[in-house]
């Protein structure tokens, strides 16, 4: 595999089945992509660490997922210029409203951009909206990707 | 002003107090863009012609504010494969979080980026951290904000 | 059949179980109706098109169903002058909460009338009260349906 | 003024600052409606006795605005066969999301179309689409209103 | 058994598995109660003479359940001066809020005795307390049913 | 005055003016009452002492009003067999739901008497619905409290 | 085993089995403690007995488990001067946001240290670093499970 | 001022009002403290350095206020063994719910230990129960402030 160009953070391994089909729809379109458990709580050095180091190391985008107190996507942030995605995982207390609220409401000066909860799919098809800016065959996946996407939709029929 | 890079859409211009936040950030980091009134409801065919020629028209972040319904800034996902910025307007309803619910929650395929309600600062910073990827003076302009932002907190001194 | 004069949307065919019942009760009332997937956000093309054309082709009421961000019975009302009746989908993050707040809170100028999460049933039934007030044969069943409703809550006996 | 077709109801006379937005657009439509305030608990023979005969008197929809438990909506819908459009009022314990749910969560078999809250016009357009259906000069009326909605969004310029 | 002085009212008999909790705890205490399925939207008509005659008829305590919507408890307490105590029962949108909210919210004039969720047990409870102040009997009941409560806490032993 | 048979405590005076609305219903009835300021958490002590005398101090139901944690109605509902109504004041933080659950969310077997948040007139009224089993005239003043209230409903006209 | 430094309350054994995971740490850091069921409805009487005894008996640290009214911790709070650590439990109606909100809003004057849902292990682990500052053995310990928890996520190792 | 034993932490110097609140108790309590605006997003190093010093430089428990994503209780929390208790501002979208469920909700193995909403006061007599564990002079302070507390409720007098 080449260089990673999207990082993707998370705080435990029980994201992992979530966050897969976030790599696996990077897999598909072809792009190197990195994969590391990083707790914003249990492991802050090696999260900050890592951060800093990233955009030195090739990365574009980096992907986090949290839930609960969820603060992995805001910590980054903090630490890098690069775009963050974050991606709020369901929780046990408010299916992951709590998630998504700890991650969306960055304060002024440091955003995160934030996909619905669970939604792992679509931080991975933002990471690419935002390379294909770049990388004109990313681009091109991702006009497939929809017209595919688009003719699954229009193939369904409904019987009687 | 040069050909615009970013547009940024709003559904009512009772949304432009809160957004014009959004249009001096670009303006400070010299980042061309236009802004719009145009509405997923009451001007629909206008808003779909306006998202199918922005790419071609050298728009490359869409930026769309929306509250409670708040369609916008999906509907022009639908039609477009830029990075789409979602911003949630605060409503009388749940203060904002109606609609950030109803940006966030895209189904699986069609991503918006979404920031906090009301939070269209970070708007244009996310934008800001995706251009800054193409264009170096963008970053160095991206970076000197960050420590700027870092000096003013550390000049706070609380008196006794 | 006849011509349709009721057409059922849904964006996804996860909806169908649910959207069933209110097929069923059309069926039952000897309604003719149509039931399609499409999608506001894979299919917007289609979507519109099939809405600009549902009153030339003898649609005299639309339901939509969606979930989640459930843009689907405002992105159609905006493009018809039919009544719209929409359906919220139960939803994994607030179990349809949102989905209700993403379809009634239409801005002022175009309704949506909503019914409540999952009940499809309901949605045909205001369908059925909206086409009373032109059909005499259905005014006759509906007052059946409601008398024969009625008898059923009173034979219920609770034993000891 | 013509018999009306169009009943509007409310529990108190201060539901009325709203619900005149929803008179003032039947009056503009040349719609004839009539407006009271009646009680679903503290005047429930003279709800009922409205209700039941209302579709005699010639009220061909049913609008009724209620807050906080609102059960004026679902307590006519009980009543009658006609359309009955609920309105649900801002409160000071949730700002209405109460009152929403309390109109919308109709059992299955009693519909209540529910609009936004306190979106008292667009209780009036779900009433005159309705209308619409039946009465060729409502539906000329319904499509110059939605012209003229579009023009005026078209016609917002935002300077710089 | 003697004529009922608590009459116990439900909207639908899946209602009765946790009415049945409530009835249990009057028959252990030996207080008459009526059990009846009557809908305050399908059965309006016979929910409304049942409670105006309940008071001629003996009852003391007016017990009932609803769901969603619940519109029931506040529909019979507009019909009777007899203290009406509301059950919320649980519901598929938000596990018996709405319910709660429902019933709680009674228009200034109207009460009605909310018990928590599903908590037919202090339903029971609370029409003994009532019912305590006038019959003595009733009273010592009471005293011994807290006094064995209190006990049964105690006797509880947590082994290491 | 007659000695109190309604016993009123709240843990602020601020939360006096709401509650001054409950004493002015039992005044209007007649009903002795009597109203103190003793709080569940800075003054334990003492509001159980006067919980457990109230019975023998000839009160026969009590109101207690509280906000935020709201433990006062379920702290005296622990040591009385009387009645508790409990009134969920308004709080900064979700406008007295918060308050609202922790009063009605009793555990089973001490029930407390919920009413809308700061409904302290419908307290009043169902202290006085309670009442009225024993009292014949104060079951008489209800009749004709009810009686005017209807009529001042009716007496509303609506001016066009 | 010595003395009780730590007590563990909780109204009910159903609280147990959550509960074990605060003993089970505290038994690993070698720290003496003792658990009980006391109910503040059902058993008032002895809890606060319990609780004013508490700080003579060598106890320094409570912790208290509380579901839906949730009214322990505070109740406990109320009568000693000792931290009081409160555990939301989950809950039927709101998976224990209720729990939350009825502990963590105590009224100025009487704290209650609230840890997250459920969250046991930290109720422990916050009475562990409130000990720490006087027991050196005890920080000693607690700097050790930090560092294993931090090598713990660092041993994780995400497969291809 | 003796070396500060207590830190007082805020992300903004808007947070300053309420958390004078704190620091006043503190001061009447003869506590010495010290208090910073330290931001975990805007100068996320110095936070990391002041909170990482602070046991050594004599601060014995840390309080941080903050708001919306909340993140700087746990941030700090993860980088010190000391009790840290948590401030939730009151925020412009759920009123500080979503600045409490950040900060309480933190993963197992890093307590915060959460004060209600904007509750400064009870952050400082929290940390003044942990400190009156080992200083006899500030258990003496604590038991005055609860028996004027007492007197205080106890001296309010209703008037008729």
């Amino acid at each position: 595999m080449q260089n990673a160009i999207v990082g993707i953070l998370m705080g435990s391994d029980s994201d992992l089945p979530v966050m897969r089909k976030c790599s696996e729809i990077l897999k598909n379109f072809g792009i190197p992509y990195e994969m590391k458990v990083l707790s914003a709580h249990r492991t802050p050095d090696e999260t900050i660490k890592y951060t800093e180091d990233a955009k030195n190391n090739g990365i574009e985008v980096l992907i986090a997922a949290a839930g609960g107190a969820a603060h992995l996507p805001g910590v980054i942030a903090a630490k890098t210029t690069l775009p963050v995605i974050g991606v709020p995982m369901p929780s046990s207390l408010m299916n992951g409203l709590d998630s998504l609220l700890s991650i969306v409401q960055m304060p002024k000066g440091i955003p995160v951009a934030t996909v619905g909860v669970g939604n792992a799919e679509n931080a991975a098809l933002l990471a690419i909206r935002i390379l294909a800016l770049k990388y004109p065959d990313i681009q091109t996946k991702l006009e497939s990707f929809i017209e595919e996407q688009r003719k699954k939709v229009l193939s369904i029929k409904i019987e009687e």
